[in-house]
């Protein structure tokens, strides 16, 4: 049994993440931290049989296996100190963090001597459409990057897109063939270069979040694609992440280095 | 049976045409145009069993009853109208022909009696894309173009994209929502905008020529998408448009005049 | 201003419904039906602003415009023909309606003197998917079908599948091209055939309504799909239904009826 | 500089194969063998420009380093131990071996001192798109196969679907989640289990040769595809192994075996 605080627990992926860890026998929400829920049960919280009561501040995590991080930079990066110094191994899902950050987190692993994780993604299957995406890159270097999102989303390209873009980039070994284009009728039909690697954003009502990785070769295609269709995705990701924590012996960051 | 005579016989789509109507029995080649194939037989320039000639100009359509164009613009207005004037139906399959171009071949098959055809693209299901996409437009406003095609091609958008987001523009009755990006981090993210619909074009080895017509509602989402892997694909056009160019009263433009 | 009375209306698609219809300022909820929720608030029920107490059953349709019915197809039969009977028309989306039930509300439509529809499928995209299905047959009698849904799902293929199918079979005048299989090395590989076309069912977690309609000819490919994220995708053709209705003179079937 | 000698020379994947190699200066076809084109030249089978002249049988290979076989089975083993027994490296492209022909060619490299490869599939996206799966299946279990073909294949379902599904079955811990199925409207509808993983077949024309494998996850979908367009897909892999070849020390099966 893994004994869990949940910081942030009465956000959107705090209580689904409370929820998902107290489906099982496996893992027990021992404690929840939520500045904006202080006081209440999180059984009201959440909508879980529990007894616990939500605090306003981390004040302590006695008892406590592991500590998973749905806040902001600067208070996640606090909390993760504060629990590794104390032998708690922390699995930060806020986003964010600077590099700065980030060695303190991983300093405070160290001298702890406890293992700890920052996980930007955590859909499965969108991890590893990014490990495939580099592994083909070394093969097919010719690639594009075809991201579509609901037509709420402010920003362009996705994360997602972007980090996918680096991650071919620095797989290929040789750079790509040259962009084939002479004549451009319509500014920006070929999309926007990162790193090299040319992406596209789509945005529409219905959608919700999507990417299409294409390569392609002589003669032949390779399509990799990811659909997400809601929160629940993101909750396999958080389990793994919190059983195999406990498994490192300093920080990483991204789920794939449990994975692979 | 209908006699055919094709120009540009010994060019790419001539030669296709040349054997794909040589292959039933409702066609038959009667001459044969094409000036630097001149006097070679058609047997030997396009492969089929036959004992035409080929002639290096068109001097007369005498015993034909349509005319297959796969010349240049210039060239094709020049033989269009003379076949035309003699009630000879000419179909066009050359590419660039101006308005007065168009409407001197419209005159002529007036004068001639005779029902004539231009037809930018041959290719059944394409033309099925786009009157879908139209019809589509009319209820669901929201729509974006991905285009893709091998890394040959020099130009972008396609034709076929380019002429997809004008039939959407020119369906939907409503605008279409205002595009919700506000930070572009990487320019040209969002494609391009033809006739406010953005268009995205994709350049692979590996691609023939396919596209992506993308509809978002509210929690749905629906794709038209077309794959032309080679030239045959446009044989079933080119014999529609022989064959029912005859029951035509006039000059139209699109294989979907004959279609719907 | 429309006014409306739903049956059902503490049910799925009954509450959405009502939320749908109370957006807006095209339509009023004026009476609410569900035996499961009489004597409650529709604020309640459905959380909306409305004054509106849910009734047990259906004892009047004064003031109202349209009946929009959500019950099954004994009750939703009987209350179409008493809300036609006295001039409001009927929109109803039970499913299941026998052809001699279908009858007795066509007559009641008749006998009032207003329009009717049953709506087997609101969701647009899904309409036109198969309103284009039955186009593109026309021209590339080649087809199958694949429809994916989630591991939720007890029967296969989908009704939607099985209906795609029929209306592929209908509209193609030749019969399809031979199965080319010869040697079957496991068995059920090809699909099930509905009418002589081809239906796959995928079944995983993950997915929820989806299908693909692939019409091939040759040298190219044509491409059908529609995903169906939510329930939300239905409500812009309940809307639709429920606005058109009263421009009907008699009982049809579908929306696609409302559409073309 | 590696010199080949090519079995099978005249036929499709020879040919083509003699021109691959030809086209760089990294390799050099200094023999090639086929008695159905015995005494022509090179030059004139394969269109590349070359003295050879193509022998009837395979009695030496002396100043060769690898052996590119396209026979079939029988043949093909016994060329490779006549290879292997004199230090040629064998390339096998001809499909069908038995256990005991393998292990005559393993035998033969172990005696010469050479590495030796059988490649069922040439096609380095396909190589990759059935890694892929064999990794995603570790974490996602639940999957689905959809491979399509043109209507001229003969038999379903294809080598690489079945493949794929077995690759997927021996990666995953866990069996899949039961079907769900309870209702089968129509027989076939859920696919062939092949080891336990449903495989759907497509045929059309305007197809090639195409395979989709679905992953399901709680709220997400990962998808593989992979388009085969032409023989020329199958050229990169031919090169790569024939260069590497020459690295291994044993006989292995598989391009995978030279890539990851």
């Amino acid at each position: 049994l893994i004994r869990v605080c949940v910081v942030g627990a009465a956000g959107r992926m705090g209580s689904e993440s409370v929820r998902a860890l107290s489906a099982g026998s496996e893992f027990q929400v021992v404690a929840a931290i939520d500045s904006s829920a202080a006081g209440r049960r999180l059984s009201e919280v959440a909508g879980v049989s529990s007894d616990v009561v939500v605090s306003p501040s981390l004040d302590s995590v006695e008892g406590c296996d592991v500590l998973l991080e749905f806040t902001h930079a600067e208070s996640a990066t606090e909390h993760a100190v504060f629990a590794a110094m104390r032998g708690v191994a922390p699995v930060i899902g806020a986003s964010g963090l600077s590099s700065s950050q980030q060695r303190e987190v991983a300093d405070a692993c160290k001298k702890g001597g406890v293992g700890g994780i920052l996980v930007p993604n955590f859909a499965i299957g969108a991890v590893l459409m990014m490990r495939f995406a580099a592994e083909a890159a070394k093969w097919l270097p010719n690639a594009e990057v075809i991201e579509m999102h609901h037509d709420k989303k402010l920003d362009a390209p996705s994360g997602t897109g972007i980090r996918t873009a680096e991650l071919i980039s620095e797989a290929r070994k040789s750079t790509r063939n040259p962009d084939p284009t002479k004549v451009v009728k319509f500014e920006g039909a070929r999309g926007a270069l990162v790193d090299d690697v040319p992406v596209h954003s789509v945005r529409l009502p219905g959608l919700v979040a999507h990417q299409t990785v294409m390569f392609g070769g002589e003669g032949e295609v390779l399509k990799l694609h990811h659909d997400s269709m809601n929160r629940l995705s993101f909750m396999e990701g958080v389990k793994l992440a919190v059983h195999r924590v406990r498994e490192l012996d300093s920080y990483v960051v991204g789920l794939d280095a449990l994975m692979f």
